[in-house]
């Protein structure tokens, strides 16, 4: 959203969290792909003309389907990440941290080897940093260990390049780079994934026209509570915040 | 589960773990009643007698609501849980541990209060318990440290009781006794909620009277997952597994 809101200033946007039913990170695949139509049917009845699913374990499990399905362009994640590592890796060996269903759906590894196909790919689940970020245990020595736990096959494999493959992750950003020493470079894919939305809407001609977007929020928990966080890390003030209404939610 | 297996052999169970929705604990009152007035819906489907609410967290926010909808019983954690803390404790100084909608509710100290009007009660909210459960870092020297962060107001306050008020804490059961050191007595509400479980059944006249009762379960998510989850805790094999059907996930 933030990355959104820096290149894409004229454009309108709809933001849906889904906060009733996160974590996605460790459900299967099946349910992860239900939520995600349910989310985009929502979105779609308010006429979006392009949907873009900001969450890697919803892209891992569910892009293809949305993709199959829906008319409308929909963008993931996955690919505008690992096309800036693939850029950004001088050695070849990428680490992606993410969650168990981004890190078992294999999603980040095949879209690293289709772009760079002599790449080494280390894959490492991390189901502990989102609960960890959420309890703001950023700074903390138990998160500390954890992440010298987490990083230990990273280490090992001599990457040059690691790909955070999770929204929550780049808040661990210093904790990862601390512990990995120098030399190492962290991508997320937030930035490269607004140019790839510039593109995309340049391409079919459906940018906006206007000096400044508007901004919508809906989530399915307390918007409340969602308002306070969001403003926290969009580092803006959040002015239309609505619960979702049933059955979306 | 085990301990109603336990305590009733010859009642039927079905057990519904709404696994596609889960962690409750940190969801606002208004989607915790929503969820658990969802899920009694379904189990009352399936023509149960009476219906016991096993997690924390919905008991905290939902309790008094399905009490208010339903005709028939409904049973709680938090009373049998705060009524054995009261009858084990020496010094009326008793520590809840639980959810950040568990603590925040304010329903243990309630309940403790209705019973032992001069107890002091120490609450203490441990969102990360649950994920580091889940993540099987039972044994591991991040969670003794944050074991010892959550305990320190527990110790400072000198409590001789320590009540778990979340299915997840009886794990991390060693772990608080290392902290807390000797002296301290661990209540869950397992056993004496089975127990009020039998009473209310006598009382209604509603006990089965074959010798062996059935099980099923039910969960939103992936069952083959629930189901190995499942047989670990309860120690036993879980034959009939399904995937509870739709809208009821």
């Amino acid at each position: 959203m933030r990355a959104l809101v820096e290149r894409l200033p004229a454009e309108d946007i709809l933001f849906y969290a889904d906060t009733a039913r996160i974590p996605y990170g460790g459900k299967s695949k099946e349910t992860v792909i239900r939520f995600s139509i349910e989310n985009a049917i929502f979105l779609f009845e308010h006429s979006i003309k392009l949907l873009v699913v900001a969450c890697n374990t919803a892209t891992a499990h569910a892009l293809d389907k949305l993709l199959q399905l829906f008319k409308i362009p929909v963008i993931g994640v996955i690919q505008p990440g690992s096309e800036k590592a693939c850029q950004v890796s001088k050695s070849g060996k990428i680490a992606v941290l993410g969650t168990k269903g981004t890190i078992q759906s294999g999603a980040y590894r095949e879209a690293i080897l289709n772009k760079l196909s002599t790449a080494e790919v280390v894959s490492v689940a991390c189901p502990l940093f989102v609960p960890l970020v959420e309890e703001r245990y950023i700074d903390h020595p138990a998160t500390r260990l954890i992440v010298k736990e987490y990083l230990k096959p990273v280490k090992e494999a001599q990457v040059d390049t690691i790909l955070l493959g999770c929204t929550h992750y780049p808040i661990l950003q210093r904790l990862i780079e601390e512990e990995m020493g120098p030399g190492v470079q962290i991508v997320d894919s937030a930035y490269t994934c607004a140019e790839k939305i510039a593109h995309t809407l340049a391409e079919l001609q459906l940018e906006n026209d206007q000096s400044q977007g508007t901004y919508r929020y809906f989530a399915t928990d307390d918007p409340e509570k969602f308002r306070i966080n969001g403003e926290d890390i969009l580092g803006r003030r959040m002015e239309n915040v609505a619960l979702a209404p049933h059955p979306h939610r």
